[in-house]
């Protein structure tokens, strides 16, 4: 399995400096240090920029990663889904400590070839259905190279005002798309914000939340305050203290739950991390009905809007719940500009004070693909898991387990004579033989007491032949359990 | 201002795929949705994922970015260190709403030049010195790229193995570096992870440190716990309620702390954000003596290892105080080989579930650069900043406000006559001047009731003409000011 056509163009330059010569410390990186001179040429002195050094090797990237997407595609049979490697694999590959010298791309890349790539869980490979996909698109990861390339910090209005106006408006289009109401617009007291994950989204509205009921009933009640959330919850929640259906892509009755929170004052959040994602397609919005009612709402971005890891985005109706659970001033901070009502300071919604240019990508994304085409990707997944679905319904042996709404088919090998636990265990055999033949990665989840095969598309190279590949791998596998029981 | 040099070149593939027909609906970026035909060709259905178009505007991006670094370093006249935009200017530029059919990417990086650019605080030209920088390079950037390419999730050991045993690896490549006590590194109890960010860090040894101590003295006792921090701490702290000098850079006496916080029992954190960084350098890591007493450490390799946002990489002396404080295991995310005692779970060591592949770009920045390089990198830049610090000495207008030990100087105009107000007011007046300017960028801070000025180096282009340049530019405001006084 080698990698790197293409990265043999351009390293050529540096060859021939080298160290050993007691003068330079460069090993063939495009330069060396200090000034001196190497078999009587002058070089240049090692530079952490230098915008001819970054058209280079990054050319050589880009080949890189092209090839990898390339190879993901054609040659599939060459990266078990699911890595092969035992745990500690990697110690005995690399050295102890950090190199004194620097050493040249070439060499790193061989080694991400042969060390790193076989480490790999390919998350962006056809054949990878597990948990929920991690997309990525083009739009995406140019959009990471535009973000770490300008590597501007948008704590405040001031450092960047870009990075914070065009998140603002990026976070209305995608609302809009998304049909919430007006009051999580930034044109009245709401807004939204991306966070970097949606544990990120989940703390900040549970401080927000925890805040505004404090300054009601005192600061000594904080042992009494109760978070209310669904059994099959996402495990941040857990850690944060809301509302997630993380297994099963459930879709919990945002109507009634939303006239229950009103009548009592509860904060309600509605975590759609995934199925959220969906909603830009009319026939799918019904399933946020009621988010009206809602304080918040997130959805994650990296997960099916093809945005590339992270990118959270969160929306409030009162963005002062936000501010005033999480403002400071340090007075390193403070500028006149700041304290303009217009201005929005991104570090007072969010736990931490740096930030990236976040929204970028997702403006990338949104503008590069269009609303039409990202409609169209949600429906070609969820088109395919409904084509596995129909497998699955069609072979006795199997059966699906809860209903199918978006692109997670939730499915087992049905129990024979009513046995469950032996039922739990074949499942639990088929998930191990079919993850281990690196053809195929899918995960599974317990529901009331049942071991369940989660099936879930959305990498951005999946086909139908890909699923039909799929059913026949499980099949296969099950067949082969079911003459053995 | 006029961007994009060679994005000309691969775009002219799409031209002629144009919306319109009723057919497809791509503007010419790369492909068109529908299976359809246009113009009598066959064209492709536009797909979230393809080698080939990655590869070409991939290389038009690299190009981008390369030639904003050649034009910050050849141009910086055109480029306002602080951005000049006034708020809101964005709203005007953009549309209400996302498009319904993909832009090409020509048209996108036009925007970028002419409406996102401007309002950018560039970060990364020769002359910003505001804050502390937050340092990129190549290497960095090329990490960048390669962990937002191979795009896989790393919440535990499986998930891609590799993302998590490299992490660990080059935590302790690190902390050799670091020259940190052998109790933080992996092969005892200790070791390290990599944190989005600083806030992040500070904020989950807080949740160690409490749940250490409440399972001491029961979980009644929440709002009898005490932080101790400096009162130049950072604002995070605030929010995550440790030890920080984000003002002034000033170094907090370790071994005196260590003691007190030993005979007490008290969790004792250091942050480093900023300057731990340095102490790869052997000269300046007598600044962390006394370290080895913590329960825990963290740097900002974003900062000053240029590393690129964000890598914030943290040590612990008992990685179960994290993982007990941290651990959840919902169902969905089981595995057999998840429980092996070799087998470390990073969801468990931090707030969020979903992490980035985060330690490539470090391993990349280690290796490319080689340890010489980089504590070369980090000495040019406290030798300029120390350069910087003569001139103010020279001058009697001005001074010195506090002990340099890096590339932060802490420095303002003299009171005269001791009117300490009318001194504020003017230090006040001239960072405005200067910074209106658009040809640097210095922040601020208080100490003691004093507004000062802070000139930090730290961007990766930033050479001796730059801070000679700085300081003309500010010695002649003051002498302005000087005279308008």
């Amino acid at each position: 399995m080698e990698y790197g056509n293409g990265t043999e163009n351009g390293i050529g330059k540096s060859n021939g400096i080298s160290n050993g010569h007691g003068i330079g410390d460069g090993h063939g990186n495009g330069y060396v240090n200090g000034n001196g001179k190497v078999n009587g040429e002058k070089v240049k002195k090692m530079k952490p920029m230098d915008s001819e050094v970054l058209r280079e090797q990054g050319h050589i990237m880009v080949d890189f990663i092209a090839d990898y997407y390339k190879n993901l595609e054609d040659s599939p049979q060459d990266f078990p889904v699911l890595s092969q490697v035992q745990p500690g694999y990697l110690r005995d590959m690399l050295p102890d400590s950090a190199p004194d010298h620097p050493e040249p791309l070439k060499e790193l890349l061989d080694d991400v070839s042969k060390k790193i790539i076989p480490g790999l869980t390919h998350w962006q490979i056809p054949s990878y259905f597990a948990y929920y996909a991690s997309s990525t698109s083009v739009a995406g990861f140019l959009g990471e190279m535009l973000s770490a390339g300008l590597s501007v910090v948008g704590f405040t209005w001031l450092t960047s005002p870009v990075a914070t106006e065009l998140e603002v408006i990026v976070l209305d289009w995608l609302a809009k798309l998304l049909q919430l109401p007006d009051h999580f617009l930034s044109i009245g007291n709401g807004g939204g914000v991306i966070q970097g994950t949606g544990c990120e989204a989940v703390l900040v509205v549970v401080l927000a939340a925890r805040d505004r009921i404090m300054k009601k009933v005192g600061k000594t009640s904080l042992s009494q305050l109760v978070v209310y959330a669904s059994d099959q919850t996402h495990s941040s929640f857990r850690k944060a203290c809301l509302v997630g259906t993380t297994s099963s892509a459930a879709v919990d009755p945002l109507v009634p739950l939303g006239k229950i929170a009103k009548s009592y004052g509860i904060w309600m959040h509605v975590d759609a991390a995934y199925a959220g994602n969906a909603c830009i397609c009319p026939e799918f919005r019904k399933h946020i009905d009621g988010v009206e009612n809602a304080d918040s709402f997130n959805i994650n971005a990296h997960k099916w809007l093809f945005a590339n890891q992270t990118c959270s985005p969160l929306w409030v109706k009162d963005r002062y719940s936000l501010i005033n659970a999480l403002k400071t001033n340090p007075e390193y901070l403070e500028y006149k500009v700041s304290k303009r009502d217009e201005v929005v300071n991104y570090k007072d919604w969010q736990i931490s004070l740096s930030r990236r240019f976040r929204s970028l990508k997702l403006w990338m994304v949104l503008r590069l693909y269009g609303a039409k085409n990202l409609r169209n990707f949600i429906r070609d997944h969820v088109n395919l898991a409904k084509h596995f679905e129909d497998y699955v319904a069609q072979d006795a042996h199997f059966e699906v387990v809860t209903t199918r709404y978006f692109s997670l088919v939730c499915f087992r090998l049905a129990p024979v004579d009513g046995d469950e636990d032996k039922c739990n265990e074949r499942n639990r055999e088929l998930l191990a033989t079919v993850n281990s033949t690196g053809k195929i990665f899918i995960s599974h989840t317990v529901l009331s007491g049942k071991f369940i095969l989660r099936f879930a598309v959305g990498a951005p190279l999946t086909e139908e032949k890909h699923v039909n590949e799929a059913w026949r791998i499980i099949q296969k596998h099950a067949s082969i359990h079911n003459k053995k029981y």
